[in-house]
This record gives C-alpha cells, structure tokens and sequence, in this order.
C-alpha cells in the first residue's frame, strides 16, 4: 500500500533543473521542488531580473514567499518584502509584482492553488496550476534530456 | 491578540439559514457553517432537486463531499455518490454534478480554493469562492432581516 | 509518474466497514474513508452509544465535525452538537466528549493530525493518528477476512 | 467582520527578533513569522550552532524546511539538507537531527501540528506547538522591553 513508502525526502538545490517560465517569461527562471496532485500545492524557486514587472494575478489559495535574494513589492500593496523576509498571502488576493532591487530577486513560494492571470478588465487570461506548472517540468527535462525526477509523490 | 480568543464553536443546522444559489440556481438551496478568508476553506451544505444537473467546474483545491440524502455522480466518472458516501476530489479535477435519484440531493462539502465554471469550450465564465460565497451570505441576511453571524472568524 | 493516476474517487458506506474502536472502547464503532500518510488527515465515521463518555484529549490540528445522528457535548463547552451541526476544532483545544441523547451518535470527522489522550494530570497517556487508524483497520480487514482497500491513496 | 481585514501582509528580518530556543537549548536561536492558533502552523527561522546534535522527536503533522545557510541530516535518513534544499517531511515521522557543517545551520520552517519529543524509550517528555512558539516570543518580548506583534492575525 501507498502509505508504507511514504517518508521525509530532501531536494538538494543541484538536484533539480532551473528553467524558463515558459511560455510567458522566458528572463524568469523557476525550479520545483514539490508539485503536490492531491492538495495542488507546488513548492517553487524563482529568479527574476532585476526591476522586472509580472502580470497581475488572482490566487485561489494561500502562498508563502520567502525571500532568498533581492527586493520585490506589489504594486497594491505599500511594504516592501527584502531578503530574510516573509509573505504570508491570504487566498482570494490580487497581486502585480515588481522587482525593486538592482539584483535579481530570489525567492522559494510554497503555493497552494492557482494563480489566475488577469487582463486590465480583470478576466482571466491564463491559469498557473500544479498541472502547468509539472507540464514545464517536464517538457524541459525531454528537451534537455534531463531524467524527471517524479516531484508528484511522497513516496521513497 | 487574536489568539487569545481562538477555541472550538458549534454552529447547529437552525443557526444558519437556507438560501437560492443565487444567481446561478434558484432551485438549489446553500446554507453555509464557515467561510474562511485566509485560506479559502468554505463548508457548505447544499439541498438540489431530484435528478438537477449543475453546471461544469473546474477545481483549484480539494473538496470533501458527505452526502446526507439522495444520490448523484459526476458524469466524468463511473461511480455514483449515495446517503453515507464520502467523495474526495483532488485539486484541479473538471465535474459536472447531476442527481440521480428522486428525492432531492442533501450534502456537506469542505471546499478548498476555487470552483471555476466553464462553458463547453473550456473557457472560465464565473468564479466561486469564499469571496462570492460571503457576498451571497450576507445579501440573503440582509434582505430577509437576519442578523449575520461572523462566519469568517475562528474567535469566540 | 503518481499524478498520472490522481483523480476523484467516491467511497459509498457499504464499501468501507464498522469495526470497534479497540483497544479504548469496544462498544464505539468506527469507520474509516480516508487515511492520508503524507498530511496525517483521516476521514473517520464514528458510532457511539447513547450518554457515553470519552477520555479527555489535546488535539495537535483541526478537526471538522458534522453531526449525523444524536447528540453530544463536550464538558468543556456550553454548546451541544445536534444533528445537522458542524463543529470546527481547533489546533491545540483540550476537550472530554459526552453523548446527551437517548439514541447512539454519528459523527463524520475530518481529523488532521493527532489525539493526544490525557490523564487527570493532562500527562500524554496514548495517540491516536494516521499509523494507529491504519493498524487498526488492517487488522480488522484481516481478523474477518476482508480485503483492505488502499485508503492511504489518491490514486485510481 | 473578520474577513474586511484579512490581507496578504509582508513581514521583513529585522522586524521579527532572534531569541535562544527556551528551555531546551539556549545556542538555538528561533525567529518567529507567524503563529497560526486555528490549524496550528508556525512560520519559524532556526539558527543552529556547527554540529550541534538536537533531541529526536515525532512530528504529528507536515514539515517544509528550506536550508539557508550550512549543512544537517537527520539519523534516521542518509541524505544531508544543504543550502538551497528543501525538505518536506510527512507526518508521523520521528527525526533527530545534526547539523554537519562548520558554520552555524540556518533554516526557514513551516511546521504544521505538534513535535512531540522523546526519550530513549520513545516516550513523550515535551510538546512543541503554537502555543508553546507564542509563549517563548511573548515572554521574550517582555523581558526585552519589545512591543510584540500579533503573529497570530492575518488581519491587517
């Protein structure tokens, strides 16, 4: 049965790709280390230019952003979040991110849920979920010929 | 401090009122126990007419569903939900619910995230969550002269 | 890969049976739909008979209660839980349940993380979480020669 | 109501004191984000002296830990966490931890439920919770002269 493989597994930084978020960002790069199919959870690395603008987007659930490296706000928001920091994002919020550091910002996002990107009449134009975000994964590992890890299971 | 009020609460089955799933259905009843604004967590009892079919949604979290009378399926899948049943649906799954039995269609779900309707090619045409769950919450109170309970806090 | 095989799945109360809640309590019955290795969550069915009491325990996360038959309270508390109710539990709460009807309760519980069974000098006595439900249904599915369903899984 | 407050909220390193990790280890430092008394999560920094040896305990719910500076394992598990690593630890799982690296091990924690640590034997001789995290930060704040904040709220 399932539950007797299930145990405590660590991601070393090396141990999984960065890539492009593609198709929407190609200067953005993202790295996964857990894309969860039961919860829609993804836990995801970031690096993002320096000064760069995202698209406005609606989440369905919580995320939690750490910052590694860099500076970065929303532009609905007046804080800025600097490395060391902690964002605790409640669900059903609007988020347009920039980056404010001469650096690129670096962070790790536990994110629950999707993201859905808005146009300026706030319809949704685009979906990021646990299934877009394992597609990128995986399209990337077969285009470098990089063996997937399976990031979907707990299982050892 | 927030915390120091935080405990364990009851709400009954006469405590919190029936409404129309308004404005998508007037002919199914919604009655909500907790609409949770930080991670998007709504329970939910519905009551649809015998044999309803409800309209295609796509989910962005998990839903627990209790059925308490009645029978429905989903017509993505085999199997049919009876009285005692529990369905667990995982993040990002598409349903379209209908009844299937004669007497009308009672049950509890624990919803997380988002529901998202679409039409037959797929394209997202309206949204449900906390947020439109609330609105109709308090709409329903307010024109029927119900005092609304605080159904978005923990505290007591 | 797991996701592959992720999908939502119904458990119809005949296909999931009654067994007692040993060793604490030959005369609960209780019934389990889900148990999840990764979150600790269990979806537990729970039989009691008429003006029983339980043994006082901390609860280490949430529990969601929804009332099917009967009726109980917890000393604790002024609240009584009737059919039809739904009592949402918080992280870290203390409570001692008794039944207050004439008839046996059921209760649906959605139970994440653990109990933490109590002695009158609030000393951890005994534990009840994913490994102790599992244990227990495996070995009643196998003292009665039924075969286990793999309710640690999402996967179909 | 509650939910016209909530909203995503930034909280930078210097707006969040280090204080030893009382009474189990006074050369642990612990730093504190967020304290959630509803499900029982805690957002927590650790700074751990070099190859500094930490008591085994089991946890009742899930564990993502990303490494931020230097090196650990636990004993139970052949793989070491390094810097930009993450863990994700299920629950019901027993851990003892070492760091093995030169410098001071610096990490960043989502725990969710208890730890509940053991003694050879494995009995339970000390819980680690919400409440317990609350205590240490508001006691600390105390002695200290510092105004703390309500790491509890996700209002703002």
């Amino acid at each position: 049965m399932l539950f007797e493989r299930i145990d405590t597994e660590c991601i070393n930084d090396d141990e999984t790709p960065w890539m492009p978020y593609t198709p929407y960002d190609e200067n953005t790069l993202v790295k996964y280390f857990k894309i969860d199919p039961v919860r829609g959870e993804s836990i995801v690395m970031l690096k993002s230019p320096p000064r760069g603008k995202k698209p406005k987007h609606h989440h369905t659930g919580t995320v939690i952003v750490y910052t590694i490296q860099g500076a970065w706000k929303y532009i609905e928001h007046d804080w800025t979040a600097r490395a060391g920091s902690v964002v605790y994002e409640t669900a059903g919020t609007v988020h347009t991110p920039i980056g404010v550091s001469d650096e690129a910002t670096i962070t790790l996002s536990i994110v629950t849920g999707e993201l859905l990107y808005l146009d300026d009449d706030n319809k949704i134009i685009a979906q990021s979920n646990w299934k877009t975000n394992m597609e990128r994964y995986l399209n990337h590992c077969k285009k470098h010929g990089i063996t997937p890890k399976d990031l979907s299971t707990f299982a050892v």
